[in-house]
């Protein structure tokens, strides 16, 4: 059934608003009065809606039953990942929400190859949350996860150590593998995966993190590209908590 | 340490005959006659060598000790994937390859997007095998994983089957998650993936797998984007397998 996103304060006792935006979908859908489709609060629940009116640029629809988002994961994960070059960045959103990422931190690191400024950033998570919005569309979430940008590695760091697991995704780990790791943590409920830029995260960044009290982890003896860390590291999480188990 | 692939048949008594590719690659790097760098033959062992000679345009190098590349996996994957348009193929092999698959067959789907016939088929292969060769580079691995192409559906499925545990990833699946398909199959020791097209596999197509033998596997209730999803599943097996879990 076809899916759109409208704000949880357009859906009022019973009756659905549908913005300009969702009238734009449902029109090249092809929605006519009467036909059924299914509207996401963004929030993780599902309202199952009857287009009712579609005079002007705005359209009504009858609110049928409502349920929360069965796509939508049991933990929640923040993914930290440094500043890629190029188009890396939309490439981590993209594939990070298809796979159940609820957040998307971007965050500046020493080895960094591009270096972002706060206006870049605002403008950078600007782009990338509109590529979010897109991926949880077509995935079927029923949460847009946010994308946003930390100011500096230690700000990353000290938001990613109040999960119940953070994971400090690191080359140079010799000890601790994935696997391990999470099977430790089982119980746990959030999740923080920090992935580093290019060039690798410095040694004193790694100290920083470890002395913060996150958890340096290794993701096996091959080098991964900056951009598949954290596609990797998120699919180990949403395997191993239980999360691709089922259809929908 | 550099490494660069040259074939088995160049590494003679000792010593190890360089090609004017490995020597370009030399050159770039500014390696000189006594510094050493890794030769790997792409059949899994890696020779720590010491250049000896460069004059002209190819070189020699003195192989100092040999070893089994540490980064090849315990397990052959062989990840089957629909032909998916654009370039999202190069997406596959690089993330596949990066991820440890042992190799990467394409083949025709009926909702394949894309129509690629022998010819086509044949040149994407080329093409694709290059892109193999610099993810295998990169990753650090000590074999470049073959890029192929199946003539058909029923031929990937035929091939897919030789594998100790072969699984047909199926959005529509409604029992049968990864986790659990990979809990009951530990001790396999070689694994066939196969993902379909932007559409999906057409139910008939789903029959004709589990009539094969495959099973019929899915990977949660969020909808993956066919290119996501060869990536997700290696990784799960890679992870489940114990492949994940130590350094280089």
């Amino acid at each position: 059934m076809a899916r759109f996103f409208i704000a949880a304060s357009n859906i009022v006792g019973g009756v659905a608003y549908l913005d300009s935006k969702a009238m734009d979908h449902i029109k090249v859908l092809r929605i006519r009065n009467g036909e059924t489709f299914t509207v996401c609060d963004g929030s993780g629940t599902d309202y199952e809606c009857r287009l009712a009116d579609t005079q002007g640029a705005n359209g009504v629809a009858q609110v049928l039953s409502c349920a929360p988002s069965g796509a939508e994961p049991s933990v929640k994960v923040t993914v930290f990942a440094a500043w890629p070059k190029g188009d890396k960045a939309e490439l981590i959103v993209q594939k990070c929400v298809e796979l159940g990422a609820g957040e998307i931190v971007f965050f500046p690191s020493s080895r960094c190859v591009v270096k972002v400024d706060a206006a870049g950033a605002q403008k950078k998570v600007m782009r990338l949350g509109r590529i979010a919005e897109e991926a949880a569309k077509q995935s079927g979430r029923g949460v847009i996860p946010a994308v946003t940008a930390a100011g500096s590695f230690t700000d990353a760091v000290k938001a990613a150590c109040g999960h119940d697991c953070a994971l400090f995704l690191y080359e140079d780990e010799k000890t601790l593998g994935l696997r391990t790791v999470l099977e430790e943590n089982g119980e746990a409920k959030s999740f923080a995966l920090m992935t580093g830029p290019e060039g690798g995260f410095s040694p004193e960044e790694a100290d920083a993190a470890a002395k913060a009290g996150m958890r340096s982890t290794v993701m096996g003896p091959r080098i991964l590209r900056c951009e598949t860390a954290p596609i990797c590291a998120l699919t180990a999480v949403m395997l191993m908590s239980g999360n691709m188990q089922e259809g929908k």
